[in-house]
């Protein structure tokens, strides 16, 4: 005896999700069985139209509406040009954006160096960090306080070094080894004030 | 500065999966904006597919094929048509299916009493049940060891207790209050073999 193949099909996908196992998607998938028709195909849509109407924005790699010349960050004239703040996700410019400390522009790098799980400088956005230096006067690095948050920043300091640009670390007002998007607003806003060289 | 609108959307559908809350489905919904579409349109499918693919057996309410006339286990000439089980989960099947103690059939009750969260006895196949009781000699209830688990059984067996039918409760190998499905073989198929009268 074993479940029908679409029911297999579900549960395998399910479970390609990060932080969900074969148990929990057996119980996801059998809770959407049980869910009327119109909440699963509205989900399957969601899953669709994230894809369709979402792109990454051509300067910053932030997520912006597909359409859109760049993202809503990138487009406003009253922001610091010359200041540059590199995070790992776009959840992190929204946390660094509630904390109102910051007024400059940033660079999503989707990710932090982790050899084990094959992220190389390659599979970031570093060289269009690279390539969008000028005018910057600061680099503000706020990739997370993690092993990998770590060693992508010390990476990056290296790579900035010739440059010219001055380039900052994000204080350790954070607690050390969480990830930025879960710190509060007012530990967030002082790690952004009190950021310090290199 | 706020998402666009397809990836509050997603994050909202995300969130409405038990086990998931907030902050959880931001962190799927960016994975699945950094997936590749394929992967992604292949997730959205499978659940449509779900949906359109599975029915629950018209006997036991247990998950089939769509377009079956009932699921494997009630087309099974060999399966003994006096031995009923009654279970929360479809998933309880498999897992009693795999102790292999048992040769009886199922009936799936897709969940527990629970009327904190609505679930009365009209929620579940109550009334069916009652209703394919003719040649069966034993009903084993087999729902969890949970509080829901146990009154769900208590108010069965009060509910079949003018039927003539003789109601066992599955024993207490099992450790009490866990979940059905994530007990060993062993234990189940003990907990199978020394049920006993209610």
């Amino acid at each position: 005896m074993r479940y029908p193949t679409p029911l297999l099909t579900l549960i395998r996908e399910l479970s390609r999700l990060p932080g969900i196992g074969p148990k929990s998607a057996q119980r996801l998938a059998f809770h959407l069985f049980n869910q009327p028709t119109e909440e699963v195909l509205s989900l399957a849509r969601a899953l669709e139209e994230a894809k369709t109407g979402l792109a990454r924005c051509p300067r910053c790699a932030h997520v912006m509406a597909t359409g859109e010349r760049a993202c809503d960050v990138c487009l406003d004239p009253d922001r610091d040009g010359g200041l540059l703040c590199v995070v790992e996700q776009p959840a992190d410019v929204l946390a660094i954006e509630r904390s109102g400390e910051y007024t400059g522009r940033y660079h999503v790098l989707h990710g932090a160096l982790s050899p084990m799980h094959g992220l190389g400088p390659e599979q970031l956005t570093i060289t269009s960090l690279l390539e969008r230096l000028e005018g910057v006067r600061e680099v503000v690095l706020a990739t997370s306080t993690t092993v990998e948050g770590e060693a992508t920043a010390l990476y990056l300091a290296q790579r900035l070094e010739s440059s010219g640009v001055s380039v900052t670390r994000i204080a350790y007002g954070l607690p050390v080894g969480g990830d930025l998007e879960y710190a509060d607003e007012v530990t967030l806003g002082r790690a952004m004030t009190h950021r310090r060289p290199v």
